[in-house]
């Protein structure tokens, strides 16, 4: 099932998409699903398909992604965390900041909690799961490594782009995951290359912070990092889920 | 204005503290205020006084605290965030987690927003900030070291103490403020002795996300960080503000 959430008429609404076919949803599918309209694809914009009280991330899952950096992949999954006010849509823009001379697209898998969670063991970690989509961790790459601290670098409006949709049927431990940048190749590689695999991950922050539903969990980046100009359309494609899109522009 | 949230019959209100009297409010202090039934101190619980979509925070704001952790302050105000799954309120036990050997208390000055604010100047943050609070930063100091990034060591559940309230008619410039275990007194400075100012931090971390009603920017704590253990009560008093108190125990 592919979950959506989308605009139309100035009206915000969850639902489910089959083809070309939308089913509206009366709330957010971490509730009972209640059916209402059906519409078309053609009808509707796609927003980001949840809107997470946490976006909860793992730094250097892809050993060669550290390498890349030149920093060493942990013994225990490195966290950080990108605010919700970074949230982007699928389609819409990322905008440059001023403030950073070097910003870069990170495609990623991303995990979307479907109840609230805490303490939950490997074992445990697939119940807890709503499903996956496709996440490009924007970040500014001279403010990663002035600060040292991730976060600046990783918080800037429109750097958490989300989507197309939740697909709820996957398994995630070995799909193709790649990066084009205008139609170019520049991140290709598997799932099966993290660090730490989907339910290590969930495992894991649930031992340090409860899941809510909605939350959305990203599991890192493989190698071939790289930047972003003006006037770029960066996209992240991820088997059995499909590809986020997004224009970049520098707002002046 | 002292602006409370409480807890009474299982229900969450906000409301406004005048002395004993406790004057319920219809929604969140953000929007208009309305005025509901009167009720006294003693029939209400204190909850954190905010719901916060993000605490944003500033590391090594005074420059004595950054000198005993052995870190630079920077040139600019060096962001992370903690995730609002921590939030604790005045009164309620913080946590001792098993996956740390070393949690340490870190008294702060909270700016509470209260509208949604973007690319601001310093001369325009002061619109943007609805009141002001006590803050304990709870860090497993042992987990910032091993990770270099904060986020992990600060995230746990009721790490993020607010409270007990925000005071809305506050000059924070140059208030006291100082942190007691036990009673014993173990932080104690002056907010002048920041190196970002209040209206320097809340412009600058504007200017990299949206700020939302209710969130929370923390100041960064003074000199004389030290360990809690099960058992100690901590107390974060401000100048003009109030004291915010947590018991603190180890959970098997």
């Amino acid at each position: 099932m592919k979950l959506i959430r989308f605009e139309r008429d100035e009206k915000i609404t969850f639902g489910i998409l089959d083809g070309e076919k939308v089913q509206a949803l009366r709330g957010p599918p971490t509730q009972p699903l209640h059916l209402e309209e059906t519409l078309t694809l053609g009808e509707i914009r796609l927003l980001a398909p949840i809107v997470p009280s946490k976006i909860v991330a793992v730094g250097l899952n892809y050993r060669a992604h550290a390498k890349e950096l030149n920093l060493k992949p942990s013994d225990e999954p490195l966290l950080f965390l990108k605010p919700p006010s970074a949230l982007n849509g699928p389609g819409s823009p990322i905008l440059l900041p001023e403030m950073s001379q070097r910003v870069d697209y990170e495609g990623e898998l991303a995990i979307v909690v479907g109840q609230r969670a805490k303490n939950l063991s490997e074992a445990e970690a697939p119940k807890a799961i709503l499903g996956y989509s496709c996440f490009n961790d924007i970040t500014a790459r001279d403010l990663q490594f002035k600060d040292v601290q991730f976060t600046r670098a990783k918080a800037f409006d429109t750097f958490a782009c989300l989507g197309p949709w939740i697909e709820t049927e996957l398994d995630p431990s070995d799909l193709k995951i790649e990066t084009k940048v205008n139609g170019q190749m520049r991140q290709s590689s598997r799932t099966s290359d993290m660090v730490f695999s989907v339910p290590r991950v969930v495992s894991f922050i649930s031992q340090v912070m409860t899941l809510e539903p909605g939350d959305v969990l990203i599991t890192g980046t493989p190698a071939g990092v790289g930047p972003l100009e003006n006037g770029d359309t960066v996209e992240v494609t991820i088997e059995g889920i499909g590809t986020l899109s997004n224009p970049v522009i520098h707002v002046e």
